[in-house]
């Protein structure tokens, strides 16, 4: 780039920001401009009251565009190749109508505030695919809050015309209860030969599961993998049927070789149209809804107090006070919720 | 039980019922009274309102008589010998002054609404130990939710006389930040020989541990275990120093044959007598005070929402509106909102 190149890209930058105000975002989203798609959601993940405005007012004009998808949840535990699955699986929708968008999950961002998908270098294809958006897990507080801002991400990308959208989270328990209430079919990706400890902790995953894939059936592994097939196809016949009469696939496949993902993509679309036919989509959907009505609930009435620029700082002050050890952590907070409760009696 | 004792009985239950009121249960409490203890968790654990303003009331009472006690968190994967540890390690600790109470923060019980300790048959001795007061985990929502009425269960047990708090949890993820978030020690079950896998997953965890405890330290597996100890010990050298300057210990035990279990004990009373003597103990229990006061008042603000019984009802139809595709989840969010603030503001 020579110096007026710069020169004017630092201007367009500068624009773009200024520019940034729902309407703008929501033009940009709906004409598939993944610059705006990833600056709504990074307005979704803000934690600043005023951008919170914004993102709602921008989540109120995507909606109506929205829900015209299949939702996908993929999850297993690290090692299962969930990375080279989704690499595969989501090359294969990314050639059909609206292409994909991939979004994650992740319950130790909490902690490490690392991210999955973080490092896009593991799917070196899916992230130079034109018709692919792949966007790492946003950082937070609390799992809840992380899926909600999942949860808002998603209605972005449907009204940016993706017809398929990836939810990727770690097999370890709580993250995929929050992804299976936000999406249609679940798929969990399962190791042959993997310990008894660690098949403990995702029986209560498997109940959840639409289909299950034995990852890795190449080499040495193939029998062992339709082995294990086998094993969790009788397994799940012990399960309570499901509410929308689908009953759980089991197979095996090979991402390293690109074999039987086509039996995944088929399973998906099976299952769409059989849930689709005897109604039960929009049924669960609309349970959803009325789940995350009580979240959004939530979110609402506290940032009654969390855009208060007075109370925020009447909340650092007793912060303060309860390290000093001058007021206990409940003393604290029913002082605080008082001058809430007088602020709004005005 | 002949009749009249029945009637006795059933006279003495409803007797107490009538007087579950927080005066009757603080008192119950500071009296050591296991039936009080458990009654008094019971009314924090409630999700009705009517229930959350005297259990917040329960809590003001204890609040002065909490505090004086070491909160100890115990995790590792299932299988990893939790519960044969803390009926040793608990048994050990009741003997001292004020006994022990054993309560557990479980991340599936979201999902699964069972509970970890749930058997208390896995605990034989503990169970029937007059000095140890055991509860399992609590079923909720949310793991946050979970855990802030944990902390609560805490204050309650300090109130009752309990020197030794042990938070028992699962080891795969969130719930131990929640855990440690609340305890003064951080003790970490592992065991010899576990998958690559498995300990990816438990990093993050390692690097919150004040102790290190390799189980199964018996028979054929004593030379194992020991080697293990050694790796943790060399890989543990690669942490950065804890901010309280202790060096986390790492040993093993068996607790089938009740070896090693006093160096676990003896760890313990050191950390105590360490952390008290540089002034980090008051200081971590202070900085997670501050932690929960944003917690605490997050939960006062939505039961201003929650406890209105006009808009609990008005959330119910919308509800049912959502369900029936009449509006979105954020449509019907947004207009209990406006009806929430509109109340306010009469």
């Amino acid at each position: 780039m020579n110096s007026k190149n710069i020169d004017d890209w630092i201007r367009k930058k500068q624009e773009r920001r200024l520019k940034s105000t729902p309407d703008t975002l929501f033009a940009g989203i709906k004409s598939g401009d993944k610059t705006a798609l990833s600056a709504g959601i990074t307005l979704i993940e803000s934690q600043l009251s005023e951008h919170r405005v914004l993102a709602n007012a921008l989540i109120q004009k995507c909606l109506p565009l929205s829900g015209d998808s299949i939702r996908i949840g993929i999850t297993g535990v690290p090692g299962v190749g969930k990375s080279t699955f989704i690499e595969h699986f989501g090359g294969l929708f990314s050639k059909e109508d609206g292409g994909v968008a991939v979004l994650a999950v992740d319950p130790s961002s909490a902690v490490s505030r690392g991210s999955i998908l973080g490092d896009k270098t593991r799917m070196n294809d899916l992230a130079v695919n034109p018709n692919v958006f792949i966007r790492p897990s946003p950082a937070g507080d609390t799992l809840g809050g992380v899926a909600q801002k999942t949860r808002e991400s998603i209605i972005l990308c449907e009204a940016a015309g993706h017809k398929t959208i990836l939810v990727e989270t770690v097999g370890v328990g709580q993250s995929e209860v929050m992804v299976k209430s936000m999406v249609d079919f679940f798929l969990l990706l399962m190791l042959s030969g993997a310990g008894d400890e660690l098949q403990g902790i995702k029986k209560g995953i498997m109940e959840m599961a639409d289909a299950l894939v034995i990852t890795k059936a190449d080499g040495d592994n193939v029998q062992k993998a339709k082995l294990a097939a086998r094993e969790y196809k009788n397994a799940l016949h012990l399960f309570p049927p499901n509410p929308n009469e689908w009953i759980p696939r089991v197979f095996t496949c090979s991402a390293l070789n690109g074999e039987n993902m086509d039996e995944a993509m088929e399973t998906i679309n099976s299952f769409e149209n059989h849930v689709k036919l005897n109604g039960s989509f929009e049924k669960s959907r609309r349970e959803q809804d009325k789940k995350w009505l009580t979240e959004t609930l939530k979110e609402l009435i506290l940032s009654g107090f969390f855009a208060d620029a007075e109370l925020v700082e009447k909340l650092k002050r007793n912060e303060q006070r309860v390290i000093d050890g001058e007021i206990s952590s409940f003393q604290a907070a029913e002082e605080l919720y008082q001058a809430y409760q007088n602020g709004r009696r005005i």
